[in-house]
């Protein structure tokens, strides 16, 4: 299939229908009239906003969340944004379906209204990027510019977006490192078209400065910082925030998410298809067959998944996962990769070793044999020789690898992420077995296929 | 049993007899009128010189091999001392009990006489430092020196010359590197006696330099060149020549044997014994039972001794060994260690490994994803993933050490010893066997017995 009809198809199935739209536009027009009247009831001078991809209409059919935010004035102090936001959100909840609070720079509301998730973030009503206090203060900033720029391209974003869910590369959150939904409308806007972009995406790299709103010619000084400093930090691309030249859009970009883009984009030119946008069905298989066939083992740490977002959990269960691959490493096993996540209520770390025993008796170099400390590894070895200046003993060692990662814990050899640490401490510890809910994350995760830029997405 | 009584009762066993003495006289004296007839016979202008152990009468019982120097004028051209003095050599063994010729920086003969070595060996008649030409001129001013400073402490040289030998840790040979009989007459003219030699092991090597002509005063120049250069090359010791300012006579001592030294003068010093000075008979056992104890594995190479003598074999199967070190290093396979020797006719190397078989598949890591060489990379490989910039795929390998060894050796992938590069091409490679002959020598070497300081010398 030529590459214009499969992007024809791939826009029949994500474009919104008339009847969402409708459906779309009848729920902001109501949300705001609920808004409005809650303003009114508590006398407050808070203005409401639709921001996101609702109020841009970059939004992929069936996945129409809300974001509302209420902002107040510029002067209004901070701690009372806090409490009279948070009063505002439940107010306006009170006429919707039910909601709970939910945490971020502050406590915001996360209401249900007809089976559309709606947050209600408390934010300051601001003009521009000097006036900028909070994180979420430039969405509304975000979204007034992407409305002014976007020139009727919204179902190239809505392409990009879904090619970038595709390919596991969408989000910036930080166990995903990708591409955020604001980014992927910078790009289009940038360069035009979802293909454009797919085409540009060796040249990006190459060029690194995205620059949409000449920042670094209005206010060199302060652009140029943001260059410096991110290029410090080797980001795959520094993309210049239109609404802020302190900021890279593409901040949480990491290199590997942008190497799968890289190396998608290029086979779906080569080779279109509407597998890129959606998936193919993993290619799954025996996760024991793939062990014997690589020689290798797999150790699972395994514990009921801790009460904790993702935001949260993974970022500490990869932690871990260095934390035992760097120990593990230390003690004389080899570790050829790691992957962690949770599952069906089991959050789990998974470590590819090269053997399942070490030697028992290892080689533990000592000191210069002339001085204070050789003579005390004299004395307390049992086995002493010179090679050079230094002795060298033999060491007893645990031997299997179970009981090396058990003592390992025990000592506190290993560097955990501190939240999951307990729970570490008290996990079941499996040696070349996983049980049922695992076994497809073992498979992907040995097999590479999970990662795998040749494979499915 | 007290020091002395030990010292008392090696003595016993270690000072020639009245018998020998006279025996040894008698044979000097008979030698040196041979030497003195074929001398005029052959109208030469030659003087006999009786030198070493037996000259200084430092020789240990039964061990009184001959060493009779025959001095030509300074002004005899070097390829004219060469010949006449293998023609002399010749003409004074025709009055022994037959001869044969040996090669170090010049032939000499060497021949038999009433059941003892006699080396027949030319050189120049030196009297001072300035006027050596060859390697083995200092021997005649060494012999004078020793003589002229021993002041009776003869058997004091005698022990810890037998001290030396009961540790393992005699003779400047290469493959030895360890204290020469003119390295311990040194010692005991500089402490006084053997007990004081072995209470200042740790003494001597803190002051470095021992300097028992006070060259570093009558020629500070050349002197401080020499301890320069030696420090240079982190020699435990630097003993300067009494009869030549250029010259460490510890050159070849290594930091090994000298750490044998260290410990073994220590322990004789806390708990003396006889076993100090002869060796306990070796504690052997089963070499495979020490495999199993370990949970290593041994790997031998091992082929036809070579027609070589071992001043050149040991060092180059030591080079090869730690070429293998490190090429299996490479491969992914722990060396705990490694022996080189030969025995009954065979040369060996052995090496003590973490495992029989390494993993199938192992990971490759390739260059960054944006490159020329990363598209190949991608292009050449079958499961390719990135992690940071670089892209990764899987690789499959070789699994059992000895595949792995061959295919090293076949692609010249091992650092070998270049004289026995092409007997280990054709080499025998044993995994976890030995023949009868070596069984012994790998246990000494597996149990590490064969260097343990706190087992038997």
């Amino acid at each position: 299939m030529d590459v214009k009809a499969v992007i024809g198809q791939v826009l029949q199935r994500i474009r919104p229908t008339e009847e969402e739209r409708a459906f779309v536009e009848g729920l902001v027009r109501e949300l705001g009239k609920i808004a409005k009247e809650a303003i009114e009831r508590l006398g407050l001078d808070v203005k409401p906003y639709f921001v996101g991809s609702l109020a841009k209409d970059t939004y992929l059919a069936g996945d129409h969340d809300v974001d509302l935010f209420l902002a107040f004035p510029l002067d209004t102090p901070l701690e009372e944004l806090r409490e009279r936001g948070l009063e505002l959100g439940k107010a306006i909840a009170e006429g919707l379906d039910g909601y709970e609070v939910a945490y971020a720079e502050h406590p915001y509301v996360r209401a249900k209204y007809k089976g559309v998730s709606v947050d209600l973030v408390p934010c300051y009503d601001v003009r521009s990027w000097k006036e900028v206090r909070t994180a979420v203060d430039r969405s509304i900033l975000h979204t007034k510019w992407a409305l002014e720029n976007l020139s009727g391209r919204n179902d190239e974003v809505r392409l990009l977006k879904r090619f970038l869910k595709g390919i596991n590369a969408y989000g910036s959150e930080i166990y995903v490192r990708g591409f955020s939904g604001y980014l992927a409308e910078i790009l289009i806007i940038k360069y035009g078209s979802f293909l454009d972009v797919l085409e540009k995406a060796d040249f990006m790299l190459r060029q690194k400065v995205i620059d949409p709103e000449n920042w670094l010619k209005k206010e060199p000084e302060i652009a140029l910082k943001t260059v410096k400093r991110e290029t410090e930090e080797d980001k795959p691309l520094i993309v210049i925030d239109p609404v802020d030249p302190r900021r890279n859009v593409s901040a949480n970009l990491s290199w590997e998410r942008y190497g799968i883009f890289y190396f998608k984009a290029h086979q779906f030119l080569e080779n279109p298809s509407e597998e890129f946008f959606f998936g193919k069905t993993q290619k799954t298989g025996n996760y024991l067959e793939e062990l014997r066939r690589k020689g290798t083992h797999l150790v699972t740490i395994m514990f009921p998944k801790p009460d904790l977002v993702d935001d949260v959990l993974l970022p500490q269960l990869e932690r871990s996962a260095r934390g035992f691959e760097r120990a593990l490493s230390r003690e004389g096993f080899r570790v050829l990769g790691w992957d962690a996540g949770h599952r069906a209520g089991e959050a789990f770390v998974m470590l590819e070793v090269d053997r399942r025993e070490r030697e028992k008796v290892t080689i533990k170099p000592g000191p210069e044999f002339f001085t204070e400390r050789g003579w005390d590894f004299y004395r307390k070895n049992e086995k002493v020789w010179v090679i050079g200046k230094r002795l060298y003993a033999e060491k007893r060692v645990k031997e299997n690898i179970i009981d090396v990662i058990l003592e390992l814990i025990e000592k506190n050899q290993v560097a955990l992420g501190k939240n999951v640490r307990e729970d570490i401490k008290n996990a079941k510890i499996l040696l070349d077995y996983v049980p049922k809910e695992l076994e497809e994350d073992a498979y992907l995760f040995l097999s590479r296929e999970k990662w795998n830029l040749k494979g499915q997405q």
